[in-house]
């Protein structure tokens, strides 16, 4: 049994934005792929930490007091609390790590709030 | 404040092998970087899952029943309790994720176990 994950396969599997998919689980963490173009909602999440890694493109974060860049081969650590905004001009590919059950849009719900436990 | 990581940043400022250094924390997790070139020891973490991610170079990963190749790219879970010995014949740059406070030996000590919570 082979059990590695290859990311740029895992993109080859779909094509909708803003709807992470799971591709892994490590103990009560997931590990979700997502393609992203355009602008996200303001949200947080109030219990937990969230982990971007950008795979292809450039994305951007958008804090309350200023705007991070995160290219390809790059990650970031969002606070539990934190008010963000993604964004991505051209479509990005990211893969997203954070506790089981986390909601996509946080705290706030909207026409992207996307299906949990959505396996890849 | 500009917080994203970038991966061949951090691997540029080291150059041991087996000595994973940690890069940023998600909640009580980890992300390490480390640098591997030959074999390691069998071992297994009897607490935890632990999560490879390869950024450059192949990497194997010996298990009880089979052999597993990691390329670039991609990831792999090992699940608790499960006995492994990671190897790589040329260098492989990986990033690890897990707990705070797992050792790199899991159950076993060796001249290759590595102190915890080296923050690069």
């Amino acid at each position: 049994m082979e059990r590695s994950i290859n990311f740029q396969s895992k993109f080859d599997l779909f094509e909708d934005h803003w709807s992470p998919k799971v591709i892994a689980e490590m103990n009560d963490y997931q590990f979700k792929v997502v393609k992203i173009k355009g602008e996200f909602v303001w949200h947080s999440h109030e219990d937990t930490d969230e982990v971007f890694v950008v795979i292809e493109g450039v994305m951007q974060i958008e804090f309350e007091d200023r705007t991070a860049t995160l290219q390809s081969g790059e990650m970031m650590v969002v606070r539990r609390g934190e008010m963000h905004r993604p964004f991505s001009e051209e479509e990005c590919k990211v893969v997203l790590i954070e506790p089981r059950g986390v909601v996509n849009t946080g705290d706030e719900r909207s026409d992207l709030t996307a299906p949990m436990d959505d396996w890849l």
